[in-house]
């Protein structure tokens, strides 16, 4: 399997604690050895580091805990493959443009018996993952949901993505984080939580390293970050965990839309 | 205006040297300091490294200047902004996906006056440069003109593309890089070079820094590496240069079709 770290925020926020607790379960303190990637969006702009080694010992990794990138949107994957060999056209995020938007995905889960089922003509997968066959599948039937430009209700797609996601797991284990920049959703099968920070911050403590942050001193009274991950990365705070079938739709920083 | 680089090879193949040399040029020998970027393939996966500052000062460039990425196929860019703000979303290159390959394109030059030309849907700009519009066009046209899955010669598809080119350099510059990850397009208006080194390999001195590397260290009998630059990189080696309208397609080192 794989785990999943994502970020909504109101102000350009950085992501390295959450990071940090997230790469040590690629290899260290979890299994999983076969990539990792991450997702910053500033504005409308994206970028995607990504590596087919395991993030716990990984040169770019070590980069994004020590160099702050600030974003509002952030979508991370660390992976143990199951379908589809260890490299890099098979390691996630993936991205796509849709309506002058990139569009960026991350599954955690395995898919099995879906002959037929994820057929997309206008994007194509470029590896060879269960994964990033239901990512373009989805991207397809928006557009055929959807057409050429985008509703004025983005909050519509994303409830459309829902009833595409409850399809998917039909088919197996399907944990998702999607995003357009501006809006990210997850959606969850077994393992997805999330927590969303607020005035007045306080101390974190990660579980899968010795580091320990005081938001008070990062943040101002007016932010609001909201982290979701496959298993709470903190073993202080009160995660709230998703059940089978949820999904949470969130923009800067806050729930605006769910089951 | 701004640089280009890229390279094909035979071999997966580091660009440290190369890209040594460019990045001095963001805001140290030279004015591109309005962002970089750089995308390696690694069979048909890519990933991208972009900044929106200078790529003199860059701790993402250092880490690519340090950490040897080997690669086949590889496109950078360093920007000095003429259309469109300075920011993520609009610093090059620019990858789109089209028939399972992650197409990466970069633009040097300035187009005008291009109201009504560069229209596409399927394909549409997430920033506002003249660049990533051009590069939509040309998708667009692509699909328009191949459909939804690859012609049996690839190289079909560039040869349509430098026609498409030349109606883009009716509006102004377009200096030019294009690959699907295999294919690596270059397209001339006033300023590209590139040079192939084979055995036997010698010393190569870069022109802006005191760098002097020798290939015959680095390389094996068989490595064929092309290099494409807008300006020569190095002072003792003789770079081919490209006229007006020429265009050259490269795979695995060695040019394979062009005008």
């Amino acid at each position: 399997m794989c785990e999943l770290l994502a970020m909504s925020a109101n102000v350009p926020t950085d992501i390295v604690f959450s990071f940090t607790g997230l790469a040590e379960r690629g290899g260290r303190t979890g299994p999983h050895v076969d990539g990792w990637g991450i997702t910053f969006y500033e504005g409308k702009g994206s970028r995607t580091f990504k590596d087919s080694g395991p993030s716990c010992e990984s040169e770019i990794a070590s980069l994004i805990k020590s160099y702050p990138i600030k974003s509002e949107v952030v979508v991370s994957h660390i992976r143990q493959a199951n379908r589809g060999e260890v490299n890099l056209v098979n390691t996630h995020p993936f991205t796509r443009e849709l309506w002058g938007r990139y569009w960026t995905y991350a599954h955690n889960g395995q898919l099995s018996d879906y002959e037929g089922k994820f057929v997309s003509t206008r994007f194509q997968s470029v590896g060879n993952t269960d994964s990033e066959m239901a990512f373009c599948w989805i991207m397809q039937k928006i557009v055929d949901r959807f057409g050429d430009t985008s509703p004025e209700q983005m909050s519509d797609v994303f409830a459309y993505v829902a009833t595409l996601a409850d399809e998917a797991r039909q088919f197996g284990v399907f944990n998702m984080l999607l995003t357009d920049g501006e809006y990210l959703m997850s959606y969850c099968t077994n393992n997805l939580c999330y927590i969303t920070r607020r005035a007045p911050f306080g101390k974190a403590k990660l579980i899968d390293t010795d580091v320990v942050i005081d938001f008070d001193k990062e943040t101002t009274p007016n932010d609001i970050v909201t982290v979701i991950a496959t298993r709470p990365l903190t073993n202080n705070e009160e995660w709230n965990i998703l059940s089978a079938g949820d999904w949470r739709l969130f923009r800067l920083g806050e729930v605006c839309a769910g089951s």
